[in-house]
């Protein structure tokens, strides 16, 4: 048998996009083929722009963090001539539509998979940089969807151009999970426009010395609005106004964080802030949760990144760190952490393409099967995704030994840096309820049936998992028929087995399509990974046993 | 079915000292008995002086840290204060024997459990300041079966006051898990004592502004040393000579780490320190392996202890914090991460408590089963139960939400504290080679065969876990006999399965003793979390075929 091959994360990625989720074929169908080559070439630039501009920088930025002043942030001293860079390069265009309602606005209108791929090397990087353009491409997606033509011209054009960034304002302290209970409220001033008034937190990149503007996208209640979540409105404001004027919103601190610690988590404070209404009334959640899908599948894309920092930094240690004679990488316990860090990572990367695959098939095809594909996927992948990513930063640590824990290597970092990504865009535990409570239950499983039966085939042990995720998921809606609660109790557990059996699904459709590079990865996944899959189904069986323990 | 009871630490660890593990018929056994009263007020006197005097400093602790400057080492300013009410509460003494070789060493010569136990809650209260004490009792431990009376007479009493510390100084550069590269020289003097010339990293409270006096323990070889691990001796070197002048033993630096920002981790540079002989010529590391099994327990220890505060922090925060009209203690899959936290933290507490028992038992008693017990227990409790102590200072960020990721909480603390654990004191691969090629291997399996034997019969599930444990078992001693690196490449898997399986076993030994408090929480485990073992059996099974994916 050959050994675990190792491959640099833009191989991989080049590899999946290319080989295993078809987008050259995808581009095609859609009227504007991408070749391999294209696709590589892409991939490739993109690696070097986050080897050689933003990497550099990573641990500088760590140690200095954002710093607030009397409402002011500075972010590391080379974070806006990399936000320059940043511009000069375009990467901000790459999947943003090249026009929408006639009006140009500057996006390249590639695939968002391809953007995916992109986003995972810029975050590996440096998450705390890349965070900011991630959110930012968020906020385009929300306005690509729900702006007015004019709302549009104004704000699309430069934001696409990263100029602007974009910030989502959702969470106050009293709404995080539960964003029915916030209480920003927007008066209408008799304009068309609306004074907002509230206090949000937890806002990412809210703050900061990069861009030259920033578009606030704001969930708040109109003066008639009904309470709960059927309430809530959602409004942009901009930082400076098209006069020049400074709008209502400053930043009130920032707070201290286990990591990320140069991507400003802000308190923003809107004191009438001259805002915009964007879609209907009432409506505001419905639209940002559209949006927030979006942003669910750049953070599992988050976790991956983590990983893949991780096993570049502890393949790098076992390599040359020499003990009883030989370096660690070769010791079997060691060659074991870096196949689970490998192969995990891998399985994450390729779910993300496949789901983000989904999403441009669904996109641009118009394929309804593709829609409820992506709709599936989207919590697995951020769920699992993240997970992996904390566990893969660990046991990056792990293989450094004693250096691991210190700071100066940098695989402290990459864990103190994911442990955020399984928090924010609704925790893993929203997002196993959304996963069985909305996902599962909206089509009585009917596309969680049809994925499982399209797995099938590929490797007799997948098969095997498949059978016993196919009877836990049965056992999972029959429990959400029985009790909301129950399912609930089980979520986690389901999503989880969920993640390790498509994970093996992807990596043995890797393996399909190369084996020399991928077989022996895929296989160590198979026989050594994915029984813990079947550890989950178990779990779930006793659902409504432990429910009882639970809740007594 | 009732649902999952709280109960505290203090009241755990008394319960299970008492009614698990059975220190009351032990200790009368050994002549000293120590009634279930006795126990629960001195556990109930430690909890206090955790909880009023260690605790409320931890989170100043982290954000001063230790500071170096000039090779003086500043600890966070309340330290030396806290550390002369250790002193002054005569804690260190505890387990210390009252005497040795005729001479009065002012030891209690209390069980080694209930130390365990002493040191879960200040370890939880603040893991930093802890482990100056943790390391001065392996020092103490180890001095008593290596040092000469004079040696005995001159550096115990002080130590066993805890008015000196003690330092272990083992690793160099090139020498981490592999102590037979170390360097580091000691050269006759002529009158009977040693120069020891050196670089030592990573020395825990290798210099600080508590003790009065710090004692270090030295791995070094002398000049007729043969190569390798078998020309190690062990030196014994205090800071201040006994005539008042400073040894030649100074800090060169610390480390900057990812947590325990407040105990220093010394680079110390020995610059002919005069030094005396412990033990005999080139039989330095099994002394310092007998001593590193002590503190191997107690580190498993910490991951309990770092377990429980994040349990505790978690548990006071899904109290209060109200969303969807509830407190999140109540929703489904929040509950379900508090209760696997205090199953686990519960399950880790019960087994190190059984480990140190045992060793109490062969020591009070010369009971040599008990001896291979607390042998076969160690590797299991270090690695597991600091698996467990990072996996729950995770979860308990989870439970915070947002909050969780922001330090002011000090969930993040812990996790950041907790991550060291699975490091020191030998990786947790270095136990799980321990467990396997030498624990297991040195008597064929025997003792783990009787452990087995002994779980059975107290639950069903636990009954199948076992069996699937016992082939596990036996897959691993026939791997070892084909290939040491076969055996190592599961060894990790294999060690993690004995954890749930025995953990599994104290909490159903628990429920037997009693039902009302510990019932739900053992069916949780053992219906929600025991599947893992059986995962992990999987795992080990496919060790060949892994193996040759890992090597190639």
């Amino acid at each position: 048998m050959t050994a675990v091959a190792t491959t640099t994360a833009a191989e991989d990625l080049a590899f999946g996009l290319t080989r295993v989720v078809g987008l050259p074929a995808l581009t095609e169908a859609a009227g504007a083929p991408l070749s391999a080559e294209d696709i590589a070439a892409i991939v490739a630039e993109a690696d070097r722009f986050a080897r050689e501009k933003v990497a550099p920088g990573w641990q500088e930025a760590d140690r200095h963090g954002a710093v607030y002043e009397n409402g002011v942030v500075r972010t590391p001293s080379h974070y806006p001539g990399l936000y320059r860079d940043w511009i000069e390069g375009g990467w901000q265009s790459l999947a943003a539509p090249a026009e929408l309602h006639g009006v140009a606005l500057g996006g390249q209108g590639l695939p968002g998979a391809l953007w995916n791929a992109v986003q995972e090397l810029v975050l590996a990087a440096d998450a705390s940089f890349a965070l900011g353009p991630l959110l930012t491409a968020g906020a385009i997606d929300l306005l690509c969807h729900h702006a007015t033509p004019a709302q549009a011209a104004a704000w699309l054009p430069p934001m696409i151009a990263a100029r602007w960034s974009g910030a989502m304002c959702l969470t106050e302290p009293q709404a995080g999970s539960d964003l029915g209970a916030l209480r920003t409220r927007a008066v209408p001033r008799g304009d068309g426009t609306y004074a907002v008034t509230g206090q949000k937190i937890f806002i990412t990149w809210g703050e900061q010395d990069c861009s030259e503007n920033t578009l606030y996208l704001i969930l708040a209640r109109l003066p008639d609005a009904p309470p709960g979540s059927r309430g809530i409105s959602l409004f942009g404001a901009p930082k400076f106004l098209p006069d020049g004027r400074r709008n209502g919103i400053r930043c009130g601190g920032i707070e201290r964080k286990m990591g990320i610690h140069a991507s400003p988590t802000c308190v923003m404070l809107f004191e009438e802030a001259e805002a915009e209404l964007v879609g209907q009334p009432h409506r505001g959640l419905p639209a940002m949760f559209a949006m927030m899908n979006n942003a669910r599948l750049a953070v599992g894309v988050q976790g991956v990144a983590h990983g893949a920092r991780a096993l570049a930094l502890a393949e790098a240690y076992a390599a040359q760190r020499v003990q009883f004679g030989t370096p660690i990488a070769r010791l079997p316990d060691v060659a074991r952490m870096l196949a689970e860090m490998r192969a995990t990572t891998l399985a994450g990367r390729l779910l993300a393409l496949e789901a983000s695959a989904a999403g441009d098939r669904a996109r641009l095809l118009g394929d309804a099967g593709a829609e409820a594909r992506l709709a599936l996927l989207t919590p697995i992948v951020k769920a699992w995704c993240t997970e992996r990513g904390v566990e893969n930063a660990s046991l990056g640590i792990q293989v450094h030994g004693g250096m691991g824990f210190v700071e100066e290597a940098g695989a402290a970092q990459v864990l103190r840096d994911a442990r955020i990504a399984p928090i924010y865009e609704g925790t893993n535990g929203i997002q196993a309820i959304d996963l069985v409570s909305r996902k599962l239950a909206r089509d009585e499983g009917a596309a969680m049936r049809a994925l499982i039966a399209e797995a099938r085939g590929l490797d007799a042990r997948l098969d095997a998992a498949l059978e016993g995720f196919a009877r836990a998921t049965e056992a999972v809606l029959a429990a959400q028929a029985r009790s909301a609660d129950e399912a609930q109790a089980s979520a986690a557990a389901y999503l989880d087995a969920a993640g390790w059996v498509f994970g093996g699904w992807m990596l043995a459709r890797a393996r399909a399509a190369d084996a020399a590079r991928y077989g022996a990865l895929a296989e160590f996944y198979l026989r050594r990974l994915l029984p813990r899959a079947a550890a989950r189904g178990a779990e779930i069986e006793e659902g409504g046993a432990v429910l009882a323990l639970l809740a007594g």
